[in-house]
This record gives C-alpha cells, structure tokens and sequence, in this order.
C-alpha cells in the first residue's frame, strides 16, 4: 500500500491540488488539478474537464514525469501547515474512464517514486520523507 | 509594470504559493512557499526559514527556471476558480534581506516570462495569458 491511513484521509479531504510538470525545453508549469488516490493501481491520477487539449497533459506525454502536492493551512495561529508531493513517472493516458462525471476521457497518472508528507498526524511539525 | 492592479491585489491576499522546480535529472519537485511581488524590481520573490538548504533552491540554482502558482477556490457553489501561474528565469541568491522576520537570508527569484491568470476580474471565468 502506498499511502498511510492518514495521508489516504488527508487526501480525500482536499478538492484540488497543484501538479509540476516539465516542458521538453526544461520549463516547468504548475497548475491546480483535481485528483484521487486509486487503490487499483496505487497511483494518484489527475483530470479535468479538457485534459487531453491541454499542456501539462503534452508536458506529461514529452517528458513522463510530475510531482502534485496537496497542502493547506490548518491553522494561521498558531502557523501550522499540512501536506503531501509525490514526485515520479507519470503517464498521459487517453480512453480512460473519467475521474468525475464532465471530465474529459483523458487522465494523467502519477506513479509516486518520493513521497514527502508534513503535519498530517495532528500537532506536531512531523516530516515523513520516503522512496517507493 | 508587470502585473495589473487586481492581479496585485490578489497576490497580496493569498498566503502561500507554490512553486515548481526541476532537478538536473529532469525531475520536477513542488512545493509550498512564501512570495511577495518586489515592485523594485519587477520580480516574484520567494522565501522561507531554511530556504538555502532547500533542495528547491539548489534546483533554481542547477536549472535556473521556475513555475509559481497562487491560486484558491473562491466559491464552491457556483464553482469558481481564480489563481494566477508564473514561468520563467529563476535566480537563486544568497545574502538578501529577508521576505519575513525570521526567514533565511536566500530567496529565489522569479523573472516571469509567461503569465496565465484566470477568474480574477469577479464573475467572469476569464482567462488572460500573455508573454513578458
């Protein structure tokens, strides 16, 4: 399993995330997405409503890889912040079921390889770093 | 000037950004990071307590390119988006002054080059990109 019960929940929590990816001339871009944690595959994959007309779905296809965080501000006093990246090989897949009903047929997933979470057990200012 | 008076405004409101790096490898890494808008010098300046030991700032420094997105949901029900995404040359220095008392003496900044703004000017889902 990829994913702590913790990281699973905190995940599920939050509606958007932000997705690096990397232009074949080097250039990154960074964009919110919606995405999910699927259990089939231990992936996270990432779509939306025109996937398949956008950059970062070619970015993906040229360069096959991504990293997406989801963070949040659980609390501004005391500053306290919340998160996970997962950076890794990711694939443009076309034909694919879509990840919420007017989404496009296309998906982007993420196949973690270093995961890096903060501040999801509660109070303290943890940092769960790992290669998968 | 590089921004206009409501992308200004809404910089300042926003708390976090996050920002999109590259490793010589090709990786891409994303993070979440304190910006500000530099009028001096017509920049995006990013940054944090340890931010020189970062492995964001050793990106900058190998790559010297860099994504920042700052964006949030503004309203659920109707669905409305807005956020603004900046790419470019990045620079990483050492002994600046600090973003914010208690921030380390590095910060990384962003010489835009292409901005993509959306849903800022209120109702509209307006999409404004332009090249700078």
């Amino acid at each position: 399993m990829l994913l702590t019960e913790a990281e699973r929940e905190y995940l599920s929590s939050q509606i958007l995330g932000r997705l690096a990816t990397v232009a074949p001339d080097g250039m990154p871009q960074n964009n919110p997405v919606s995405f999910r944690y699927n259990p089939e595959t231990d992936t996270i994959d990432i779509g939306g409503r025109r996937m398949g007309a956008t950059r970062k779905f070619r970015n993906v296809e040229a360069t096959g890889r991504a990293a997406l965080v989801v963070d949040d501000i659980a609390s501004v006093n005391p500053w306290r912040v919340r998160g996970i990246e997962f950076r890794g090989r990711a694939e443009a897949l076309r034909d694919q079921p879509p990840l919420r009903p007017g989404f496009s047929p296309e998906i982007i997933r993420l196949h973690p390889q270093r995961i890096l979470a903060w501040g999801l057990d509660g109070e303290a200012m943890s940092m769960n770093a790992r290669s998968v």
